[in-house]
């Protein structure tokens, strides 16, 4: 009656199939156990096992393609769409390569850096192409290995296009992508998944339809796991090509790539490119509008919904692959409309994961980062191992130094002109700052009329959890309290609550309150007297740009803020206050006063002088409220204070 | 106004202090922040700085003499006075050693297995007993490495008595305590707290008072951390003798030995031993009474205790050193009513700490051992490194294998008749073993008139908390639902419960409900079907003997069933359910019922058959509810499964 179970551990599993050349912290200890919780079993999944779960389970999922941008600031732009189409859910992004780009390269547009950006500061999975024309074994074996190093895990192979007209091969070099797979796979064993390019009309190139097939299950016999196909403008044309596919024996997964027309110049310019011919029914409607880019982009709308529908309708495909030309709203309205975007509230932590596969480990953080991940995931980056389960068994790791302020992740997106409208084209003195702080806490307008809606240590408006305490926040900044970050105190809400919730579902969370604030030495005096009424209840640590520090935290321990209980797990606390991180914390903190506002100023103008007194001045104060079952006291602790110094 | 404070980690400094020579675990890592949460700081101090620290805050404390007894159930008993005594708080024990008893052997009963015992499986800071006179160099450090290896860190450095009456010194052996000081600080560095004895009146073989003042200055010169002298009869001769101590330049602590008179021939042996003189108004009071041992023994209580107050009003006297010839009603009466016999309700953690220094670290055990902290301790005690704050962490460390039957810390305390009174003289069906889960459950006598105070998975009553669920308990187990463990759920109650309370206060502790159980086979069918309905919320394992296992865990992850959250602290989770720790402890669970209960019997007899039929055929079941904040629904599960069977 009763039957022998075996229950196996995907995460360990998972983690053994990654062959024998994974790096360091990946290899997990011969154990018959999970080594860590699986919050989250997509984190610990390669990208080939992701697809082959959502193939069984019938999820439909899509996947976007972006290029490399041409300047920075195109980079932080398209930064921000990887994090906003981020939250539709895509299974993965992929990066092209373009030759002529020095993609490999460090420089912050490379196809290199760009994908490193989108694994590990945006928690994207992410395949990077990759092209092997013209190029020795050493070049591509260099980009391989940085790729490894970054985090990638998925290449792309491809030929690339050859220099100049008539074309040779090369004995010794790279002549097709099937070389790249083989040398990929020679040299990386298995710790690459491999995408490949299918034709569904052939290649343009190829002797023949028939002949491209047989090159394609090559590349696949090689070693690739999946492959993405060029664009086509008929589900026919995909449907017949994976029945070809197919019945020459190629069984791995096939993801037809979508191109949603978005206007005249890009269709004509993918066409020649690509030399596809667009069939003449599409060319019929396009032509009598072919100036009105609204009315061709709906109906490249429509066009891409239908044929998805008879794609996935078909029953043989499970993912779609989207051609976004790094734009958003053509594709994203096509997701949309087929059911396939989801923005899913939950969160597997309470702050942005990277998909760095070192990192697939961390689940604890110090809360000052809050509001600035990437700086955090930069800083960190070096790091061999990441805190898990409890921070202190971490053995304090160095933090990288914040030399690096060009450094686009770190940069503010909005523009010089329209910070200075935000915080104050002339500042008069402190007040002006804390009514910088206000507006940006309250939404209104500044006294110029323009709204606040990002600060040095915010890069995005206010958090909806922060809403929560939007009230008093107001009240303490227009006294010169200049809070940064916070959070309210939570007992025990469902893993689910669309606010505070994180984690799997079944599970609760909670909070002590957080309350981070830049002050002055007059408060702060009339602070630390009235902490001394809240001993034990409150731990404080008080710390100015020199490092005089005042805590009263027990030895150099981490307090657990923010924790989750959740059904058959260990427990989670995903954020700490940590007194040693603090100080490195406070450096970066103080000094965004003076790189991001500062400077915005001449030097020696008055503005500039009122923001480098309070940086030099000022105090950086983290409070916690340890009793979060009884209401927030960090409110009263503020109160109390403005009544002493009153 | 504000001043810069330094915040300096007690545990990392005192790790740091141990020196060179310490093994493997304890070495932490060069950080500035203590590796571990300190929650209890005693548990990471060596002994001389506890002493410090007492003697610094004023509170005055008291330490306990022992010598090994003859036999093994003598050690049994002698461990539970142990555990006993060891609840009134003494600062430490101390093990005598006698060089006729082979001291430093393996058996139960020598110095070294006593004191091993103490410190692992009782948790109390403990000095062993060494004297060196008639030993070789080899011979001592041969048993100085085996006490560092059990764990073991003070050492009480003794001549001891020369073998026949006309002692001569040997050129190269030890031939006084300095020598045995000298060689445990070359040999071990600063590894062993060292104490020495001094000697009130001068030692007997003396030439002088003030020659032996100077041998003991050169013993504690030599690298002796404190002196706990001989026993006296005058709280001026302890007195003066500090004074003269201080003069010549001993400013270590001196304790003074207390030796309750309990008896007239124990004084009178221990007085011949010790070649002292009682004093005339002693002998006055104890000779007309020498025939009444309870008169004796309370004239002793009433002059020892004046005698203590004496030495604390002094201000001299922080620490008080009690001779106990292993008896506990003296001085255990004498601690009361000096107020220094401390019950501390409060717990560092719920399971009773090991105070071995390469588990300073542990702060995480399966729930299921927790009826048997001692099996756990001995299973275990070949490890390397202990889980800290999440057990997934550690690579499943294998458990020993339970062959050491006859371990005495693992044999049940009572005798086999008692055990034959209180389980069945005959079984008559699994019913009459059903009774016998009852009656200790319910307290009430069996039906031969006998109470059940234990049982094979539990040596002691029930615990308070238990009471908790008693019946509830009492209810399943008339059923055959034969519980052997169990908690319920607490959602939140404070850190200083009296009853479900540990850590430091102004903390908040919490639980899941835990119920684990022997069943039939039929109702573990019936139980699998209920369990359909709480799916997510219940989460189960259930196997047989010969390793059948059911479970719906996630993975091989365990389940945090008991965490605290305290001020400044990250999350303590110090039990779980561990589905592979699970299937050790089945083993030792199964086992029980043969080694302890049906080897009471006649082979070949129907009660052993009954426990054996038992033994091959029941589930061992546990169940978790995930959902701590409502009402524990582990009792509706069982309701539900008996309902479906009627």
């Amino acid at each position: 009656m009763v039957n022998e179970t075996q229950h196996t551990c995907s995460a360990s599993s998972s983690s053994k199939s990654d062959g024998g050349s994974s790096s360091g912290s990946e290899s997990s200890k011969d154990s018959s156990r999970c080594s860590t919780p699986v919050l989250d079993a997509d984190r610990h999944e390669r990208l080939r096992e992701k697809m082959r779960r959502r193939q069984d389970s019938g999820d439909k999922w899509f996947s976007l393609e972006f290029f490399p941008p041409r300047t920075a600031n195109a980079a932080v732009n398209l930064i921000s769409r990887f994090d906003r189409m981020g939250a539709g859910g895509p299974l993965f992004i992929d990066v092209t390569w373009h030759p002529a780009g020095d993609p490999g390269s460090d420089k912050e547009t490379s196809s290199m850096i760009i994908a490193n950006t989108a694994v590990n500061y945006c928690g994207l999975e992410t395949i990077l192409h990759m092209t092997c024309c013209n190029q020795t074994k050493d070049d591509i074996t260099g980009h391989l290995q940085k790729a490894k190093r970054l985090g990638l895990k998925n290449i792309m192979a491809l030929r690339g296009d050859p220099a100049g007209e008539e074309w040779e091969e090369e004995v010794a070099g790279f002549n097709y992508a099937v070389d790249l797979v083989k040398h990929i796979r020679n040299e990386f064993d298995d710790y690459f998944d491999i995408c490949v390019a299918g034709y569904p009309k052939g290649h343009p190139e190829a002797e023949s339809y028939e002949a491209d097939l047989r090159h394609l299950k090559e590349k696949v016999f090689a070693g690739a796991d999946f492959i993405i196909t060029q664009l086509f403008f008929r589900s026919e044309t995909f449907l017949k090509f994976m029945k070809d596919c197919q019945a020459i024996g190629i069984t791995c997964p096939i993801i037809p790539g979508i191109f949603p027309i978005q206007g005249y110049h890009s269709l004509r310019q993918l066409v020649k490119l690509s030399k596809l011919e667009v069939p003449q029914e599409i060319k019929d409607v396009i032509e009598p509008i072919k100036d009105n880019d609204a009315a061709i982009r709906n109906y490249g709308v429509e066009l891409a919904v239908s044929m998805c529908r008879e794609l996935l309708d078909s029953g043989m495909v499970h993912g779609l692959h989207f051609y976004t030309l790094n734009r958003e709203v053509a594709t994203t309205e096509v997701l949309k409309r087929l059911g396939i975007w989801k923005e899913d509230p939950r969160r597997p932590l309470p702050w942005a994961v990277s998909a760095h596969p070192k990192r697939r480990v961390e689940d604890v953080r110090p809360i000052f980062w809050a509001s600035r991940p990437k700086s955090y995931i930069y800083r960190t980056q070096e790091w061999d191992d990441f805190p898990n389960g409890r921070w202190g068994n971490s053995s304090s790791p160095a933090f990288g130094e914040l030399k690096d302020y060009y450094l686009f992740y770190l940069k503010s997106k909005s523009p010089r002109e329209e910070l200075l409208k935000m915080w104050g084209e002339e500042l008069t003195g402190e007040e002006s700052v804390f009514e910088v702080f206000t507006c940006y806490i309250t939404g209104e307008p500044n006294k110029n009329g323009h709204k606040v809606t990002c600060m040095p240590w915010n890069d995005d408006p206010l958090a909806t959890e922060t809403n929560l305490l939007k009230e008093q926040l107001e009240k303490v900044n227009r006294r010169g309290i200049l809070t940064i970050n916070s959070q309210p105190n939570i007992n025990g809400k469902p893993s689910t609550d669309p606010i505070v919730g994180w984690g799997p579902s079944g599970g609760y969370v909670f909070q002590k309150a957080y309350l981070e604030f830049f002050t002055s030495s007059e408060i702060v005096t009339a602070l630390l007297k009235v902490l001394k009424k809240y001993e034990l209840r409150v731990n404080y640590h008080i710390v100015n740009v020199k490092g005089q520090n005042i805590t009263n935290a027990p030895d150099l321990q981490p307090n657990a803020v923010t924790w989750g209980i959740f059904p058959g797990r260990e427990i989670i606390q995903p954020t700490v206050v940590d007194p040693v991180s603090f100080l490195s914390w406070k450096d970066e903190a103080f000094a965004l006063w003076i790189e991001q506002w500062a400077k915005l100023y001449e030097e020696e103008s008055p503005s500039r002088m009122i923001i480098q007194y309070i940086h030099d001045n000022y105090y950086l104060v983290n409070l916690v409220d340890n009793d979060f079952p009884l209401e927030n006291c960090l409110w009263q602790v503020v109160d109390d204070t403005f009544e002493l110094l009153n």
